[in-house]
This record gives C-alpha cells, sequence and structure tokens, in this order.
C-alpha cells in the first residue's frame, strides 16, 4: 500500500517479494478506493481478508503501519509513515555501515540536513544509538526538531561541527514536497552553508563513507561531483536494500512454513 | 483492463490470478492508448491478438464487456460495466450466502440502498432469484429504478418494511461518483432514513447476515459500529470473492489445459 | 522504466518478460522519484543496483536509452526514445513481413504518413534498406525531416507516388500528441489527402501487405474499414511482437546462463 510517490522503496520491495516468489500485488492511493471514500483500516481489512501474508505500508500520516498492524492479522511491514520511522532504510544502513567498518559500535556517525521532517534520520538515530554509535546531528536551527536532544545525540547548528573525526557522514534529503515555506533561504544558500562538499567532506575521518538515502537532489544537500566520490556507498545502500527487504519479508513468513 | 478506479475487485482478480500462477498485467484508462484516441475494441484486439487468454474488464460504459467479448478469442470476465451487471459480485455473495445458510432457495433477502446506480443490485436480483430466494428491494423512490419489479422483487419505499423478517440484508454502497445531483438531500438525511443501524438491523430474523459489496461508507449507509456488527460477513464476503474468483479463471482456462 | 503513456509497448514487453518467468517491476514517470527532482542517470543506476539484468525504457527525450546504457551495467532495451528509435517495433516489422513474404531483399516498401515525429519509420528505414528493401516514403512536406532522403529512400510529397507497386504499404500513426500545430489543416484533410482507403491500397501489388504500428486512428490515416482488410497484418504484428521481445530479453540474458 504505497500512499506516497515512491520509485526506490516501492521497487526495492517488489523485486525483493518477486526474487522470492511472492505473489506481490500494488495499492496505491491514486487508482483505489481511498479516492472513495473508505478509511485506512476498512481498506487494509479488505486487503488482509485476501488471504494477504504481508502488507507493506508508506502512508503521510506518522503512525499508519501501527495504526493498520493493530487492525489486521497480516504481518505489517512499516515502508515510512509520515516523518515518523522508515524502519527498513535504518537495517539497510546499518547493515551498509557494518559491511565496510565491521561494527556499528563505538563509531561516530554525522547525520546532516532536514533532521525535522526525515523519518530516516529519526529511525538511524535509534538504531545506532542502541548498536553504540556516537551520534552527531547538523542542520540549520529550523531543520531541527525541538528536542532532538534527547534521543541521545550531539546537535550543531553547523555542518562542520558535526563531520568533525565522523566515520560516517549520512546526507538527508531536502523534503521539499513535505516541507512548509520558509524554513530555510534557498537551495543555493543551503547548499552553501549546509550542503556536503569535496572541502567539508575532508573534515571527517580519511576514510570516512558517505551515506545518503535517495534520491539526492544534485546540488542542494550534496555537491554535483560528490555523490560520485570515492568513498560514496549510496549505489551500495540501494543493492543492500534488497537483500534486508528479502530478508525482513523471510522474516515475517517463515512462522507460515515451519 | 480496469477503466474505473477500483482497489477491491482489481486487487481481487489480480491475487487470484496469481495464486493460480498466471501470468497478470494491468492496463488502467490512465496510462494507455486509450489516451490516444484508440477505440475500446481495438484496445481490446491489440491485448487479445499478445496471447492472452483471460481478459477482465471492468469499464464506465454498460455492455462494455459484451462488446468486446464478440470482437475478441479471449475468454472475457466482466468485472463490472457501468450501471449493468457485476457478475462475479453476485456469484461470490451467493457463494457467502450459501456457507452460511446452508441455501439459497426459499430465503429472503432484502437489497437496502442505491438501486437504481447499482451493477451489484442487478447481478444480485437475477441470481438470488433464480436461485429460488424472495428478494424485497428498500431505497427512496429517487433511487429506484422505474421498472425494477419486473425483475421479481417486492418494492419498498422504507428501509424498514424492505427489511422484516429477512434473512439476508444486504446494503449497498452509496455510488457517489455515479450520481447526478439532487437525488436525495445529505448523507445525513440520507442515514436517518434509509441507513441500516443497530435498531433497524432487528426488524430482520434474529440470525439475520449483514452483507455489503464494499468500500462501506461509514455513517450513511452503514452506521459506524454496524459494519463490524457479529453477524456482518463484509470481511467473509472478501475472502470468498478471491476463491470465487480463481474458480472462474479456472473454469475459463481448463479448456486449453485439456 | 515507461516515461510515455503505452499500453500496447509497454504491455508487450511485461507479458514477453512473465512469459520467461521473470520477475518485472514497472516504473512510470507518475509515480516516482522523477517528481522528486531526481536525475534520469541517477534513478536508473538505482534501478541497476537493485540486481536489475534488464532496463527497458521508453523516454520522450532522444536519446535516452543510449544516455543511461552508458552508465548502468544492466543490458538496456530501448522501448522507444522521443522521434529517435522504436528499435524492437521495427524488429517485430521485419519479422512479419519474412514470415508472410519470405525474405525482406528486394521488396518494395512504402511508408506513409507522419514520417517528420515517428521513431517507428526511422528504424524501419534503417533496417528495411540493411536487409536489402526499397523503400519509398510518402507524406506532406511539412511532415517529412528535412534530409530523409540521406537514409536512402525516395521521397514523395504524395501518397499515390509512393504506394504504386509496393509489396508492403506501413501507414504511420497521427502523433498527433507530438506534433505541434499547424503542420496539416485538420484530420479530415489529411485523410482525404494521404489517407488510406480501400481504393488507394489498390495502386500496391494486389497482394500487398498492410501494415501499422497502432494504435490506429481510424479516419485519419486509414480509413475505417481497412483496418480490418484482408491483407491487414496489423494483429499479426502485435502477436509477433511479443515473440520478439522474447527472443530480445532472451539474447540479452542468455550470458548470464552459460
Amino acid at each position: 500500500m504505497f500512499y506516497e510517490n515512491s520509485t526506490r522503496t516501492r521497487l526495492s520491495f517488489e523485486l525483493a517479494a518477486k526474487y522470492m516468489s511472492a505473489s506481490a500485488a500494488n495499492v496505491s492511493s491514486g487508482a483505489s478506493s481511498v479516492l472513495k471514500g473508505e478509511n485506512l483500516i476498512d481498506t487494509a481489512k479488505t486487503i488482509d481478508a485476501m488471504g494477504t501474508d504481508i502488507i507493506i505500508i508508506r502512508h503521510p500520516m506518522s503512525g499508519a503501519a501501527d495504526l493498520i498492524a493493530s487492525n489486521v492479522s497480516a504481518s505489517v511491514i512499516n515502508a515510512g509513515d509520515g516523518m515518523h520511522e522508515h524502519p527498513t532504510q535504518a537495517l539497510l544502513d546499518l547493515f551498509t555501515i557494518t559491511e565496510k567498518k565491521g561494527e556499528v559500535n563505538n563509531l561516530r556517525v554525522a547525520i546532516v540536513g532536514d533532521i525535522l521532517h526525515s523519518r530516516v534520520a529519526r529511525s538511524n538515530i535509534w538504531g545506532l544509538t542502541r548498536l553504540g554509535a556516537k551520534v552527531s546531528v547538523g542542520a540549520p536551527l529550523t531543520l531541527l526538531p525541538p528536542e532532538i536532544s534527547k534521543m541521545g545525540v550531539q546537535v550543531f547548528e553547523s555542518v562542520q561541527e558535526a563531520i568533525i573525526d565522523a566515520d560516517v557522514v549520512m546526507s538527508l534529503r531536502m523534503q521539499t514536497e513535505r516541507q512548509k515555506s520558509g524554513l530555510y533561504p534557498t537551495n543555493d544558500e543551503y547548499a552553501r552553508f549546509f550542503g556536503i562538499d569535496e572541502k567539508r567532506i575532508r573534515l571527517a575521518k580519511p576514510d570516512a563513507l558517505l551515506m545518503h538515502p535517495g534520491p539526492v537532489n544534485r546540488g542542494v544537500e550534496l555537491s554535483p561531483q560528490i555523490a560520485d566520490f570515492e568513498r560514496s556507498v549510496i549505489n551500495e545502500q540501494v543493492t543492500n536494500g534488497v537483500a534486508v527487504r528479502m530478508a525482513v519479508l523471510y522474516l515475517y513468513t517463515r512462522g507460515d512454513e515451519n
């Protein structure tokens, strides 16, 4: 159930399902009962009643996955709910870091950009701190959630300070479609003060990884060249995303097979 | 070929096809040659020429399925044509009633709501009367087709009279997207005079089933609570829909396999 | 990746893939990262990184398939790029001609209609002349590309002259969605001077084939009756299209299996 535009996550889940020979079908908000006024719980119950083992949902409302999980017997996978969580993105990021760095424990991870609107940031902060990473966040004050420091991260209003000595620099996408106007002056000014470029990345450790959940706004959060930088693992994140989602699908169907 | 918005029926057919390992592909009116001015018969002939065994069509025009059936060699399944017929919905309703009540013969079935615009009502009246049920319909005069009594049903302009002593109460969705304005004052007034609530359902037999083809407009044709009522079989209808459509697909491909 | 509306080609490729048990997923421009500002190369790299063996792309920009082919490791199949090429259409047309006429060499093939906007014409001219056919094109001057004669074809501004003694008459669709205004007065006037009807087809050889890539605008490039004419192979083109695309998919995956 993809109720927001998505190529990357929808395709990643769809291919993960198909690679595992599942029968997968898409529901989008555009061509559905949603337009006929049915509420989300009733739509989910209907899909559940069709013999569905797993419902994968992306929804603009925070809590949508949780809401339907308590109303259906299928397993529910949260593929992004509003500004709340995007757990499989965090799992694939943790997997990618582990693959490259051996472990997450004690790594310094800087998360830079639009923290306020980012479910990717929330899920990653939760997972990274659990696994023992030291997380710093860097963003303009207007793009920082009020009580973010309570999540156990160090907060900086300068990208440079956040990045210093990082093992991993995680840049976030400017969620322009989720923002109300006026949070920052222009894309150019954002890029100038907060964008990651070849100069700023040198503030991190010499073997630091550059990550981004995609899709990248080149010239905004990343300089046009740096997305193709040698220590960028952006494409590995995509590849690992399919594998991680296959693993999640496997774990949630395993019960039926045994 | 789904030329109207649909989650429920499209997904039900798609999952039925996939559960049976068919190669299924979707054509919708939004992203197709329809926009390039091709007529429906030519589109159907093209799909037929691609080696398609079965074409499942939903179309806003009454008679669309019949029209293409006489122009292609594939089997054609009507998934709803205008205000005319929705045969697999009636089959799944008949199956659900039989499953719960043992047989359809001699049951009293009340169909309540927007009969005028309802292909579900037409297909069910046809099937129910054939199988020996006594069918009553209840609706405001403006939502009753002129010569509906010729279909062998008792007609009431009050929901209460239609429901009395019914074994099955079948509520229809208000097809607001199919209605011209002015057929009834407001949703609230409709609910007050014609909606099914916990009081009205008691006019039916104590073991009466409550059915609805979905999606439900809660608070309009059904009171907010009654869709979850203990004798509601709305979710069973959905489950049976997949099984019935698998059976229909099986019957229409069986010839090729023998 | 279908970035233009398409039933015929998208469905043909999708069914070809499914008939061969591939895991196929759709990306369209409407519900994708495209709307989030990601560039085409980044989208293609993302899909590539998901373990995709073959990317099939239709795009309004000439050169789009070539552009992504040099940026991904998957095989890229051009399903139509702007006004440039549509190679699998030409392959299926060549296959259909060979099936009916035994060989392409020395046949006279007349291509009639909107040559200017037609990627089908460009791919067919290239393939037909390579295989030894004599190709003539007939169109109003405004629908002829400036230096078309350099492609080795005879150019006529009259449909009658182009068709005389042809073994194959290939009519093109009026690409009304690709045309700027004013290239020809009206559909009726176009039909009168350049449409193929039962009288004009008699100028070709008595056993001449009538071809059209579809979808047909009946009453414009073809008279309403002639699309169903006995020597029309329009539906055979569709059937052969699936087979040819299966062959193309097979050839581009063969390497992995050996």
